[in-house]
């Protein structure tokens, strides 16, 4: 199957392709006659097939030669959907009750099969949008970011493998260059792709272009996401990225994935619950309807951050024989030097997270890819007076990153914006 | 020539050797009778000939498949040849008053031919341990790394060429590795490799191998050394890869060439200079005797790192208009938004130069590689006492790094020690 050239497929030629791979015609069962096929892709990126037969389920995912929303003209490499399946493949293999099982990868056609996460999942940002609370979510996540980062670091693997593996990951370079653009460049200049709550916004837009404070922080922060191989990244962890159900927590859609600074994932899954908090008095049908969801939201940011400091250092407790050629036991193997060692790694992860969580929230709201958080407040007031909270909160929370001493000292500031 | 099979030469098979190689015979004219070959390599790792001939000279270098001066049991990878021919060839296009040209590379046989640097220049090293002034040192050498590291970062290179550059680099792995265990590993441990002046410091290495604060500074700096692909460093930048005349300043032997911290290489020339500072009065035929060396021992420090802030924001300035995808000109290019971004970027690499240069100062007090400028000091009692202070203000300055608001500040420490 792997010397077939590219071409799209629609609902019809998923079925074709799907009888001629026994692999995934087994899982389905009956023959293409009795598979029920949909297309569900809500990304601005790729086709999403959800297939049912007789006997089991799965997603077919395929990748467009470009970006979707925009069309033939914004060009963008089949080759995301290689670091895509392979980025699931290494998730699935250190965390898999939080990833879906890949079945089936077709390098050409930049086509993955893997497991369809049944209903009641759904995507996390519209679970927040409804207002609906998962209990389970902080322990999920922190868990799948912990596990992830961890064991794809120097930490835990020697030189060898951990150079050899972000040299590899080098080659997702088209991705990288685009969050590059859409989150660190663009929002601090006039771009076409650029928009925002209009006029309401304008002065905020202005005042953020001319934050040079700001923007040099942005790119410093540039330079450590484009330079930092420290670890594999998802690289695009938002809450549309996550699936959930109650007690099921999925994560989907690596297709930015790279080796960079591990802090750029806990901050995108930070910021998206800043997002999410600061846009529900948008969706509060009468004034303190979601206080209490506002308040889940944040317990559960502090919750993600606590979690994934503590679950990051068990998996490093667990790990001083390991491979890992960071902190080699002969040096750094006593009560206090490990310590130490712990704490000063997770503070600096925690000062870049809330640097990269800064960024992410800023981009949602002046660049090219909103929120859904957001954009679905109709009222064009409200929704500006949400973002501009959002907007204010994230350029305070960039500047003072350094001198915040807990996460508690962040979400007391969140919540009295 | 490309297909050969690697096999040492000695005096007699390189000449036939360059007899094969139309480009090297007839630069040196004449036929392989009128040849003066002589083996200078007075390095660890690698075979130096330098080859005269009745038209012209160059040098003949070939590395061995194992460290020369442990033996074959210490195997090292040949490959280094390759990234020392292709770091060579690139800083020669970069900055090419300060490197030899390379006239010949043959990859199998692990040989870079390149010009013969005429007496009277030698070894920086050597001619610091004589006292003698070289005059236009701190110009020349900070020119080198302020174009070499700014030229190959992604200050001047789109992300496509910068990724694909530091991708490739990654195969020197094995003198990565290498520098890793000696310099940020093996001098805080027990280790076979280990020697220092013994019984005098006995207690300064035990204290060192206790000192939990300094090893997790260490272990910051040893993640930055392998995470951080900032630019193309030399790699080995101490005063023993350096050849110097009155008026002429090359730089040679950059096998451990890779994308790292531009901090590493100023750091390395930094804390070399620093030894040589510090083994000055074990040097001093009477009391005193060197105290104006010292001085411009110091002042040749104060002038390299002023030089090469001024000379790297020089290049930068040239620059706004370049590809370089780090400081877009659309964010950053106004006098404000400029000035404020190479300064910080400058204070950046200061305090990390710093941190390196306390660890290179280190690791050749108690390492496996030691200095020449110490351990020609005959007297164990003098040296050790030369050894505790550059040991000490080591400790210090890593400790410090961060709050010395310039260069001068550490030259203090340093001169008072
Ligand atoms: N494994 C899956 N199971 C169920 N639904 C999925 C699965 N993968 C994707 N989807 C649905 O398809 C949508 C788009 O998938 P995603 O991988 O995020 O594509 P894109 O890269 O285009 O954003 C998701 O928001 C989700 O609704
Ligand atoms: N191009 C050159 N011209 C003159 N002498 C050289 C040249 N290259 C090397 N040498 C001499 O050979 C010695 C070893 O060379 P070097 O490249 O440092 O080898 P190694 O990698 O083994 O340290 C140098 O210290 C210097 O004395
Ligand atoms: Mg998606
Ligand atoms: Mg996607
Ligand atoms: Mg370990
Ligand atoms: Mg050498
Ligand atoms: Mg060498």
């Amino acid at each position: 199957q792997h010397t077939r050239h590219y071409h799209k497929l629609d609902e019809k030629a998923a079925s074709e392709y799907m009888k001629n791979v026994p692999v995934l015609a087994e899982k389905l069962g009956g023959s293409p006659d009795d598979w029920e096929i949909q297309e569900v892709g809500d990304g601005n990126m790729n086709y999403v097939y959800i297939v049912e037969g007789p006997r089991g389920s799965l997603v077919l995912k395929q990748a467009l030669p470009y970006v979707r929303c925009v069309g033939e003209s914004w060009a963008m490499t089949l080759e995301r959907a290689y670091f895509e399946a392979k980025a699931l493949r290494k998730e699935f293999e250190l965390a898999p009750e939080y990833v879906p099982e890949v079945y089936y990868f077709d390098h050409p056609m930049a086509i993955i099969a893997m497991r369809y996460l049944e209903p009641p999942h759904i995507i996390l940002r519209k679970g927040l949008i409804a207002g609906t609370v998962y209990p389970r979510l902080a322990e999920h996540i922190s868990d799948f970011m912990s596990k992830t980062l961890f064991h794809t670091s120097l930490l835990a693997l020697d030189t060898h493998r951990h150079k050899e593996a972000s040299a590899q990951s080098y080659a997702n370079v088209e991705m990288c260059r685009l969050s590059e653009q859409v989150i660190f460049t663009e929002p601090y200049m006039e771009a076409a792709n650029n928009r925002w709550t209009s006029p309401q916004l304008d002065p905020d837009v202005r005042a953020l272009r001319e934050d040079i404070e700001l923007k040099v922080e942005v790119a410093e922060l540039k330079a450590r996401f484009c330079e930092r191989t420290q670890a594999l990244l998802h690289g695009d962890l938002h809450t549309g990225s996550v699936m959930v159900t109650e007690t099921s927590t999925k994560v989907i859609d690596p297709e930015f994935s790279f080796y960079g600074p591990m802090a750029f994932d806990v901050g995108a899954f930070v910021a998206n619950m800043f997002l999410a908090f600061f846009s529900q008095d948008g969706h509060a049908g009468m004034q303190g309807a979601r206080d209490d969801y506002k308040k889940w939201i944040l317990q559960t940011v502090s919750d993600v951050w606590s979690l994934f400091a503590a679950k990051f250092k068990g998996e490093w407790d667990k790990s001083w024989d390991s491979p890992g050629d960071a902190y080699l036991p002969a040096v750094y193997n006593t009560p206090a030097a490990r310590t130490l060692s712990e704490m000063r790694f997770i503070e600096d992860v925690f000062v870049d997270m809330l640097g990269f969580a800064a960024c992410k929230m800023i981009r949602r709201i002046v660049g090219i890819a909103h929120v859904e958080d957001m954009d679905s407040i109709a009222d064009a007031d409200k929704r500006a007076a949400c973002e501009r909270k959002a907007l204010t909160c994230a350029k305070v929370i960039m500047k003072q990153r350094r001198k915040f001493s807990s996460i508690t000292q962040v979400i007391d500031l969140v919540r009295h914006q």
